[in-house]
Parts: C-alpha cells; structure tokens; sequence
C-alpha cells in the first residue's frame, strides 16, 4: 500500500503470479463488471484463496488502476507517436490516428476495454476519466486540423466527428475478440468505412 | 414480488412516485454502475426511507427490468416500423433504421444508456442480452439486403459494416444529452458520415 507508482508493486512472489492475478481479474472485471467482482471472485477462478491473492497485490482498486494506466500509456504513446511521424499532412495524421487507436485496443482489448467502462466512483477510476479526456481533446484537434487543412468534410461539427469516429473505434470492445481478430484487416475496415463511407463501391464510380 | 409482467406492479402509492423511483434510479445506475448502486442510494437521492422505496417497487432488479424493456421495446418498435414501410429499396431501409435507431436512443436514453451497460449476471440481464442479440440480427440482415441489392459497398463483410454502423450508433451513449441535443440534426450526422464519409465534400466533387 505504501507503493504509489502503481505498477511496480511486489508482495511475496512477484512477476508471474502478480500477471496472473491481473489477466484473471481483468478477465472478471470485464465479464461481470467491476463492481460486481470481489477478490473473493478472482481467488476462486485461480483456485487461490483470498489470503493469497492479497500476498499479490494490495486491492481490487489497484488490479483497476494497473489495467487503465496500462490501456492509457499505450493509447497516449500511440497518439504521440503519430505526433512525432514527419511528412504527414492533418489527413494523413488522423487516419494514423485512427488505425494506431485499433491497433492499441487489439493488443490491450482486456484493458482497454476495462477503461471505457469505468466510472467515476473512486480517485483511481477519476483520474483515468481525467487522462481519457485529455486523449478525446487531443484526437478532436486532430480532426480540427484535417478540416482545416480540407482533408475531412467541413459541413459537420469537428467535435461531433470526432466523437463519431472514435466511438466507432471504442465501439470494437463490444464484439472483438483478441483470440480471432486480424487487427490489420480491422484497422483496414474501420479506416476505409469512416472515410469513404458504406456507400456502394461500384456506385460511387458511377456518379 | 408476485407480478411478473415487469411493468404494471403497484404498490402503495403507484404512478408519479414509482415513475420518480424509477427515473432517479436509472440515473444513478448510468453514474455509477448498476452493482455500485443500492436501493438505499435511490432512496437517499430521493429524500425517502429505503422502506418507502420498497413501498414502490419490488427490487432493484425490478428497476432495470423495467428500464432495459423500455428501451429494447422502443428499438424494436422502430425496428417494426421499418419494416412495415412501403415503397423502400433495401439501401433506405437501412438509413431509415440508423436514422430510427438514433431517434430511440435520444428519446429513451437513459433506458438505452443501461441496456447497453448490462452485464449477464442475472435472469433479468441474460434476458436483456437475448433480446438484444435478436436486435443486432435484424440490423445485420438489413445491411446484407442493401449490400446486395448494390446500394452499400460488397468489399467488406456485412457482419462486419452491421457492428461498426451500430457501433457508431450505440456510442453515442457516451456523450449526447438528452437536454442539449438536436435528435433530427444528429441522425442526419450519423447518416451522412456513416453513408457518405469523413472525405471532404469539396474535395470529393473534384474527384
């Protein structure tokens, strides 16, 4: 508990069994909610008792904070290495923006998933609101910049874009499943419907 | 506990309050999560006992049973209402369910907001899952009929156009206000992104 850095907690054998601890809790947390999931739940999934799973880590709170921070720094660090790709114009960087976004939510599925679920009820649960905002305002003045530029459709609120766009990428969490995803061929799909729309392919050459 | 119609329990003093029971209810369980919320917190926003608010309804359970119908009997009467209008080819078929589907949501958001919230940790949310999956069928067997009909895009799965469109559609949960938002102008965002794209109208007439 004294450890506030949050992920580099160690009680007792640390390393392998904290991971396991943690796919399993997330596991639950996703599965049934996290409110409705005790220690108690993710103990008996690992045929642990409760006392053993509090030799991993200190608290249900702290499996939550490890999974967000760990969906937040991968969404963050994809978005700033986009910012730092040379040669991209504001139309490009957004379509980046929105394949890295698919391709960070394929990799963390588990944990990103756990963040556009949490609430506001706790301080950990708040601050991970708070860095998700800041990601959302980031990805608003990104599509900002590909209207100005004339890259994206000037006829709509960048705002709203922006949250049509990334709710699509956010929506995956509800059906995708790591185990048989081609995160590639999502990105791909996600990409080519957002920007060129459902209309009919053949048709378009037609008009 | 004996009524098992779900909507038409009376106790006590019936309609206005066990509608306020209800409304504060569901409000809380979009803030803070269905499992984080106790009756005792309904009644304590409402100024009451928690036996007063037994008075009204049965359960919690009975709340979210109430609210989760609410919603998947307005999306599936929307849905009805599709189907039943004449004179539609299979591509305005399909806007006409995104456009109604975004009605519903903002009409009966809160009721919406939960039901795409709920986990299957109970008969009652096993239920509403059931129901839902039956929704996302007919949705994704009105995108296979407007793609072969040649009105959306054949280059990608229609499974997959169906979970993206109304993934877009269900996002919105995340962010719209039932008192600041303009429903007609919304479809009409929706609908135009998710047909037309995020490409730029000026740049796409030079095309």
């Amino acid at each position: 508990m004294e450890d506030s850095a949050g992920t580099g907690t160690r009680r007792g054998r640390p390393g392998h069994d904290q991971q396991a601890v943690l796919r399993v809790a997330v596991e639950l947390f996703n599965r049934q909610g996290y409110d409705a999931t005790s220690v108690g739940d993710v103990a008996r999934e690992l045929g642990l008792t409760k006392s053993a799973i509090y030799h991993h880590v200190p608290s249900k709170e702290h499996l939550l904070r490890t999974a967000v921070d760990e969906a937040l720094d991968a969404l963050i660090g994809a978005l700033d290495d986009v910012a730092a790709t040379d040669g991209l114009d504001a139309g490009r960087r957004l379509r980046l923006a929105v394949r890295s976004s698919v391709s960070v939510l394929v990799a963390h599925l588990p944990a990103v998933t756990l963040l556009l679920r949490v609430h506001g009820n706790t301080p950990v649960q708040k601050a991970a609101l708070a860095r998700r905002r800041t990601i959302d305002e980031r990805l608003a003045d990104m599509v900002r910049a590909a209207v100005a530029e004339g890259a994206v459709r000037d006829d709509l609120d960048p705002l709203l874009i922006s949250r049509l766009l990334f709710g699509t990428v956010n929506s995956l969490v509800e059906w995708v499943h790591t185990d048989d995803v081609d995160a590639e061929a999502l990105a791909d799909a996600v990409t080519t419907l957002a920007f060129d729309g459902l209309g009919s392919v053949s048709r378009r050459s037609d008009r």
